[in-house]
């Protein structure tokens, strides 16, 4: 594809050659003659002339390169678009495979496609576009909005309620049984039933084998746009805000409440029934046992701000030397006295 | 339902009036005036005051409340078995679907649902009135007992036993192989073959996408009523005593040996061949180095008593101050020194 | 089993009664008088005398026992072996079952075991002696080699390219989708196309429910003999070295490089884009937050040299005690001027 019809399709401005012939897009450090490639972050701004690049995305307020160059206010996103110019996924083959049961009272929308061995309960509605991937399993009385993907081994219990554009990655596990179990006399358990409901809003995604527990009663709610990371264990109960970002493996114990835009960075846990404020920001394996205030970034576990983090963190590999320096002054004090 | 009603169906007494009408269940602070609560810890004893709540479940010390009550020695007991007089799960659809795969030598007892896509092995046995969701998968030579419940894509390997009232959430996994494998000369592994067998005892819960190792000879037990959360891992060979809770996320080594009665929170660690004494509490994000006596408290990463570890959280805070306070301990002590 | 005629399958000098009749496999703790049991590591010599067993494998270098001794310089790789005499797991069905859904324009070798609901999707290819156990799912274009074993619920998604000897354990996802979003104005995202590979070499296996995440672009790879224990995220873009071992619960965060050899413990965390050297060995819960020369030995979050941490760890138990005594001297300090 010539340069000249990318920055049409990407609506970016063109600098250098416009014939460039561009076969596929990598990054800088990978990039190859016929690649596309970005810069997003001025950081890497001195990685430009060390690239072999056919062509580069870059910000207005770039360098000028001597590669050939599309503006673009966000080349990061203008990148992401890039990508579909030269990569399709597999196409879904259309409608319902012989092999897929469909419960009668189910509803679907138009054009789906429904893989092999999948599994539609009844009284399912699914809006159009829906691509079920084989051996997906919908239990009854979900309620899924329209352009719904769900990757093979992805479930969906009973009642739940997805919004539009929603994404399950393999493996996910939508409103499995919250952990709840009511002590009895003689310290065995007693299961409780868990009745709630679990609700992803409009453009939620959820990474392969991530858990969303339902709870006792009342819902557990990820908010719109909100995307979650493989492995990652959300508790009963628990509501997350809008455009949030859950990394592999964090886990929320029950109840807890996550604001819009905090990033969770990877092995982070939280303790149940906390309120994380909006804009948190948590390094990875931190572990969260206090409420934390809007635009906090943490560290630690029990988690403490960042920066006091780090200082500890350089301090710490000096305790051996302040517990000697103690000692010593100790034996000099002592010496001092003696005279 | 009359609140009448329920207190005879739950065997509560009851204070107040016994007409009002109770439609649903609910947390304390999401209670509404048709809605039955309750409260347990007598922690959240002031929160009654301010509930909306039609009715609610106390025990007999708690101080008496304007709203009618059920009195209860268990109030969250009671409740557990309230919310099933106003919920009940869909119905499995009894019989076996036309989709599923059931080998010819498998014995299957009375009342069973055996859904779309189920694979049930050769020489597999089963107890009256079991549930097998969607997609499930039993290998060949299980043993399982009445009652057995397993969600959607849950798989139990060969040889598994398991009790009766067993529950497998969706994506568990009974019995993949350990981690074993032997050293070669030249440092490649050599993939040991693993022939032991996991035994799950009655009233077992598992959670989704949780795993159980089978080991290379001898068996990997969890002991009767104890209760795995989502995406725990518990190594090979390990035992697990009865009555135990394994939150989230937390994964035991290989041949861990864990009492009854343990609590374990999210993310906590085992490192291999440790016994963890009986009614041991570890808190979440536990990293566990050495062998645990009966009834610690521990935390931290190696674990400490607990409350050593929060002691020390707390000076930590002020580490940047201690070590500038012996700074200026030796600068005053020269000083002294000079004089 | 003659001990004489296991001597002669293992290709083991044999040292006393070479008549013995042996009937399984056991740990040097459990064996009993019918069993064979080994002793690997020196440091567990002396439990030679204590052990019930009938026979035993030893390195020449170990001290004669009483027991009826098989003399191997790899004790362990040889009981791996030895177990193979005594347990076959259940043969897999030849051919492929009624229920199975296999594309036309895939290829299959020969003597392959295809279970019930086990999807290949278009142009798939797989090599000679393939066993997908029931509730596979190979999405198209898939490349894979010879005598791979795939349990049920592991996913092989589009592209993916697998060598020979590889085993995918129940519920592995290979190839689930990056977490890639380039964030727009609002902080909303948008998600970026996935268009990488995933590559396994020869002789991977991947654990119960662990994930390999593709990237955007380019390539996810783990080096031949690479062993992943059960629940590992691997992030897109990452590549791992041979002969490496990263157990349960370990993440890697994108762009992760890590060497050959390497070990990671349990629940081990790799930040993103960094170089972990060739032997490095990372104890359980240790948090990587920077690249690793070769051969380290590191723990701890964020990671240090093990040593150092071992002795930290030891200090921070008195942490109070230091505490107390710097507060001391600066008394016994101010005494002194006083004076």
């Amino acid at each position: 594809m010539k340069l000249k019809d990318i920055a049409e399709k990407l609506d970016c401005e063109l600098r250098g050659d416009p014939e460039i012939e561009i076969l596929g897009v990598a990054g800088i450090q990978e990039a190859e003659s016929t690649d596309l490639t970005f810069v997003s972050n001025p950081k890497y701004a001195r990685k430009v002339k060390d690239s072999s690049a056919g062509a580069i995305i870059l910000s207005p307020e770039a360098p000028p390169s001597e590669i050939p160059t599309l503006i673009s206010p966000n080349p990061y996103l203008t990148f992401a678009r890039a990508v579909e110019l030269f990569y399709a996924p597999p196409i879904p083959i259309p409608g319902i495979h012989p092999t897929a049961s469909v419960a009668e009272t189910a509803v679907l929308g138009e054009d789906y496609s429904i893989g092999a061995n999948v599994v539609v309960g009844e009284h399912v509605s699914i809006g159009d576009g829906a691509v079920l991937y084989p051996n997906v399993t919908i239990y009854p009385h979900a309620k899924i909005g329209d352009d719904f993907i769900a990757h093979s081994n992805s479930v969906v219990r009973e009642h739940t309620s997805i919004g539009n554009r929603v994404i399950l990655q393999n493996g996910a596990v939508i409103a499995s049984d919250g952990f709840g179990f009511a002590p009895r006399e003689d310290r065995s358990y007693y299961k409780i039933v868990q009745s709630g409901v679990v609700i992803l809003e409009d453009d939620v995604e959820v990474g392969a084998n991530s858990c969303i527990d339902r709870a006792t009663v009342g819902e557990t709610r990820i908010g719109r746009g909100t995307k979650i990371d493989n492995l990652v264990q959300i508790g009963h109960g628990s509501k997350v805000g809008e455009d949030s970002v859950l990394a592999a493996q964090t886990g929320l114990a029950g109840s807890s409440d996550i604001g819009s835009r905090v990033m969770l960075a990877g092995q982070v846990g939280v303790a149940g029934h906390l309120r994380i404020g909006d804009d948190v920001i948590a390094t990875a394996q931190t572990g969260i046992a206090r409420s934390v205030k809007d635009g906090s970034k943490i560290s630690g576990t029990p988690e403490m701000e960042s920066g006091l983090w780090k200082k500890n963190y350089i301090l710490m590999h000096n305790l051996q030397g302040l517990v000697r320096e103690v000692k010593q002054l100790r034996k000099d004090l002592e010496a001092l006295k003696e005279k």
